[in-house]
């Protein structure tokens, strides 16, 4: 509980006059003011995160969170459970789609193993912190002990914290574990109140049967359980999941280390969303990749106050969708630390 | 003419068999199917256009087209007219946004003269198919002469198809010219009907008063010149713009290539617009990069049938949106190369 609490006593709100700064640097650029849209926000946010007018994102790491679900006994996933594990060994591998992507992006991967059920040993690569061989079935019994949920959170900050005095610049989440839509939808019910129908989705690609036992292993889980929406660790203790517990941890230990951190879709905005309740202040370290297909996502967004960077029809998870938007967002500190400025080359300014 | 002429008894549609045996290699990378959203649609788009299912984009340039308008002399901008030059020197130094965001992607930027009021010499780095040294004002007469619209294609048509034996792989569209926003809403007015107040926004940031003088001498333009829209040239010649002109002419001569093209905003989409009423399967090979804040820009992509990639409120132009949607396109190209099969990966498939 203490690496919890030290790291929720750390987390501070973004300096204004920093954003300021970083405005005042871009308005100066050869281009109309405001005509970069969004990179101009994304340049200005990593400038005051970061505490720097010349912030440098080439070192960047998406951590991928990986966890088993005992809720997959009730038959709410297209794929059966052992994939976990073997998109895990897919991933230390190279082959799946975050690591293209992030290659691509000049990202590296890190894979942290935060409760899949199976015995990798101690294998080359792999971030050991499993918690437990998969949670409890949600719709019957709550997911986790509260310990559990505590651990898991401060393992996350752990790595944070640690990718902070590695030099990390910025940090990108991502999430796999067969059947995590399930508790993501489940937690932002019990944070809504709004009906679990209502934002339930079809995950991976589940048929109509599926998606009726989804939902119904959803309303149980929160009838039998009874989380409490006024407390977050309770909420996550009892419909969550070890990766999403895993990605809260690493988005409050970038905010309370000082570093942006990009959030993929679904499963891991429901991690950010555990973060955010626990501490307003979480929100300002937070970009949002992407719009994903799954639409609790959008409920999530908004009570998170936060604007989707891409909207491509993903629902892969895995961190792909942080990948791409890392490109965007290394563009806009691109844009503040390259351009030229009016005065340096030698171009009229606008008539206001 | 005979130029233009060879480019359209070129364009052939993009083969649909390609199309399926692109998205049947996707179905098998270790990925629920579908999930990949757009990126999905990028690498099959890709690889079909490309010919090839292992598509390279590694060679990615955007020719950032300039000229200057006449019609400026009306009050329609924000910025002198003498910023179109200072903006060349700007890029060819490599400090303006397109810059800044095309070595972010990868991509090379190539610079190219179509008609600036301005005599650059020869100036290294600079691609001069100056036709004339800016239009004339189209609030009064055509912008040009017929022939000079013809011969303002057929460069952008050269250059693609020099670009093609180069060995590129996929091409960007940018523009500079002071007042260019003007000749591009009267461009999509003339082609759609619809009223200029409705499609003509503030470009770089003009005030009210100057806002209804664009207006003005949209409707006068159109009233005195009588743009023919069944005849797309004679609509180029009275009402548009000699980079707009170029672009037109490089987005026909990629699809006559057969080599992708990526078009940035409003005023790149303006040129794009022109080629694809000219010949209609000339949209199966441009991708949309983002969706400018400038209204007649979804007018535009509207009738083209194309999905903007991005939505940044971008509205710089030069090439910084293609710069930006360049990277995602890519990352399509490689999920679709670099990802691991089921069979490769071990990965159990999806339950049907």
């Amino acid at each position: 509980m203490k690496i919890l609490e030290a790291a929720l006593a750390r987390i501070k709100p973004v300096d204004p006059a920093l954003l300021a700064a970083a405005q005042a640097k871009l308005d100066n650029k050869t281009k109309p003011l405001g005509s970069l849209g969004r990179l101009e926000e994304f340049g200005r946010r990593i400038a005051a995160i970061s505490n720097s007018m010349k912030p440098d994102l080439s070192k960047k790491v998406i951590y991928t969170f990986a966890g088993d679900h005992g809720v997959v006994e009730e038959g709410v996933s297209a794929f059966p459970k052992e994939v976990t594990p073997q998109m895990v060994f897919n991933f230390l591998n190279g082959g799946a789609g975050v690591n293209v992507l992030a290659r691509h992006a000049g990202a590296e991967v890190r894979v942290v193993d935060m409760g899949v059920d199976f015995d990798f040993g101690a294998l080359p690569g792999l971030i050991d912190r499993k918690i437990a061989r998969g949670t409890k079935n949600l719709a019957k019994e709550p997911a986790m002990t509260r310990d559990e949920a505590v651990a898991a959170l401060e393992a996350g900050i752990t790595i944070a914290l640690d990718a902070r005095s590695e030099g990390v610049a910025i940090l990108g989440t991502g999430d796999m574990g067969i059947g995590n839509t399930t508790p993501s939808s489940a937690i932002i019910a019990a944070f809504s109140g709004i009906s679990v129908r209502e934002l339930t989705h079809r995950g991976t690609g589940i048929n109509d049967a599926a998606l009726e036992k989804k939902i119904r292993a959803i309303e149980q889980g929160l009838a039998v359980n009874r989380p409490d929406p006024a407390d977050p660790i309770d909420v996550l203790a009892k419909v969550g999941g070890f990766e999403i517990a895993g990605i809260a941890g690493l988005v409050l230990g970038a905010a309370a280390a000082g570093i942006p951190v990009v959030i993929d879709g679904f499963i891991s905005t429901a991690g950010a969303l555990i973060a955010s309740e626990l501490h307003p202040n979480v929100k300002e370290y937070i970009f949002a990749a992407h719009k994903s297909v799954e639409i609790g996502h959008t409920f999530m967004l908004e009570r998170m106050n936060a604007e989707p960077i891409l909207d491509l029809q993903l629902r892969l998870g895995e961190g792909t969708g942080a990948a791409l938007a890392m490109t965007l967002i290394e563009a806009g500190a691109k844009v503040l630390c390259e351009m030229a400025s009016f005065e340096e080359a030698g171009v009229s300014e606008q008539n206001t």
